[in-house]
């Protein structure tokens, strides 16, 4: 039902707006409260994001699934019905075109609650090779941790297993663990601490992808029947 | 009953004072003990604020609703009976008076326990556009988080998640999150690192309670029938 | 049966020695590792000693009730059948003895792992009087956690909550929330963080002993019938 | 059947993999950002891998039973049936096999995603008196946890719980807790801020045995039938 799925739209929007604002909000707070110390500024910017987003994928779930992530979506969409909610395929674009949309506006909130301009462009340059294989670690380890739980029926578990994931992420990947092409493209709009040059946004995409397809298949390989428990 | 009415009161007021207390409380040992860093300042109060305010809602949540904060006791009798609690709309400002005198009391407390005079009076002007905008943000999140959980039948995790999107929220906001009018004024009697000056109160209470709208508006759209799951 | 209360006896000699190894152990290391700043210190050896106290109480709740402390054994036998374990009033001495003898214990392994001598006396004075009114503070508040939890039939939460109370009371009691007899007197032998002096000793348990009493006046108070819930 | 058997086998050397570029990359990552405090250092380190490993044990648990560590899998192959899996004698050697390959990896993958050589070798000598006590003392205390939870029926809170007692044992165990003689191989392979040189290798190892036999004793007493609550 189409009325259906704008509500689902609406949640993909809000969540990821939320998640943006949280990504770039805690960031320019720890830069201007902890200017003298980088790793005190993420570990600050890393705690808050992994109790924000815990929270949005607690909240949001049952409405869309809480996927505020393209890759997530995709991931969803190929699982099909032994998927987390079953996604079909024409909805991935709809879902990934209001992720986007709702990233870029959690940037413009981010900005003006820190009396910044809203619209803004990071000129943060973060391509490194090492940059580029932290992603794809990242992004596989997020599409497993997500569907290993939806397979094996602790779809409760997700909220805090999704938050502890990327607080985690933060620090063990080198790049701090983007692991979403719509939250890279909304942090290409602040020129602040977790901002990232748009430069930068296709190598990091595709170094999803790249990532998403790794997850998926452990996901197949190592769960290969939906709800399988064997031990 | 009256009887039922006032214990439910008085562990609104015993609630608010112990939150207010650990508000102010964990500010005053930060700003002592780590005097060179206002970051590190603010994850000691934030991280003690979300253990704390998390504890509070758990142990008095069967008992009161814990909502010490009269924003949610309001959205809460606006719901009627697909709130949480269920709250009588002419129970809601005796709520809110329960929660203003334990605010009040609970900065007291933490003013005594380290050492202070017990009533003070806040000098730390907060008023900018950005805090605003940050405070109905912050309020506006409080009460979808709330009552997201409580119209899809999750109110279990209602403690740990409220103190976690409180402990996100000290960060991604630029006013670090007081949405909540009964606290706010509580924390004008104190001139230690979590006061606010007595000026600045009606502009946050405003910016709270406008929040507090958009939130509810928000409930009402993402969640039109009480307990719906459609994933 | 003289059997299970020895495997009761040797639970709590074992958890609370545990106990005050994670806390004096990790004060130690926060000292060591960080001597700019006490406020980090603190963190520090507050976030080790949330996560180690939530875990002790998990592992051993269901053999001896995981009281680990004097005051909240007391308390249980005062509560009767109606409190957590239903311990008999002549067990309180015995489960104080394991408690204060495991402590010892407990300061004199963290000693050792960390090269020092294993006997030693705290020359830390800890007596002011925020300090005695933080102690009861924190003391009433701990009684409250467990016995709210317990008369509504949600121990399951209660090490959860019991690690997260002690972490935030770490920061918004004024005496970093020491809360418990047999720790206190665990931690006069060891000259580190963590230590108290003997000649404070008898000015704390005093002032514990008064918040146990106001703690358990709270309780029966707010919660009259065991699993009483009004919401 | 031997296909099962490969399923686990991948899912260890995943595991085992993942937690080691968990504790290597955000050490490094911790090294290079708080270049002014090793206590900040480890803070960042070991929340991470609280939060890193806790995800780990949640989602491979239902795949292999989570072990990552030859400790774990020998002690569940001694407490056979009554242990947590069930693992058979025969296949500890294959577990052990598959995590230390694992370690070895996870080593390779921190290095190359923070632009380091892939394969070093660790020059940071960790051998005390104090460290092998230190490694006594968190190899039986993660024995006791895992087990306790087994033997009484929780094993559903495993995965936070082992989490949380890592992320303590950081601090209050002088040797920053390796507790794991697969990871303190993988450890070696690289010169950062997680490593350990060879020659200390042995020593932790032994420790680490020793520590393993007390945790199983204190299982054997404190939880002498399976499923046993006394309270």
């Amino acid at each position: 039902m189409p009325a259906e799925l704008g509500r689902r739209l609406l949640a993909e929007l809000v969540g990821t707006a939320a998640l943006v604002t949280v990504v770039v909000g805690s960031g320019i707070a720890a830069q201007r409260l902890s200017p003298q110390d980088v790793g005190l500024q993420l570990l600050e910017n890393s705690l808050a994001t992994a109790l924000g987003l815990g929270v949005l994928v607690l909240v949001l779930g049952p409405v869309s699934g809480a996927h505020l992530n393209p890759v997530v979506s995709a991931a969803d969409a190929v699982l099909g019905r032994r998927g987390r909610t079953g996604l079909r395929a024409r909805d991935v674009v709809s879902y990934t075109g209001a992720q986007v949309v709702g990233a870029v506006l959690g940037a413009a909130v981010a900005n003006v609650m820190f009396d910044l301009d809203a619209v803004q462009v990071s000129t943060t340059d973060r391509t490194t090779r090492g940059h580029l294989i932290g992603e794809a670690v990242a992004t596989a380890g997020l599409v497993l941790v997500v569907f290993a739980l939806a397979r094996t029926g602790r779809g409760a578990w997700s909220a805090s297993a999704v938050g502890a994931y990327i607080g985690a992420a933060y620090w063990f990947t080198s790049s701090t663990s983007f692991a979403n092409p719509a939250v890279t493209v909304g942090r290409t709009f602040t020129d602040t601490f977790a901002g990232i040059a748009p430069a930068s946004v296709p190598g990091f995409v595709l170094a999803q992808v790249v990532g998403g397809v790794l997850g998926l298949a452990l996901v197949l390989v190592l769960y290969p029947f939906e709800s399988a428990r064997s031990a």
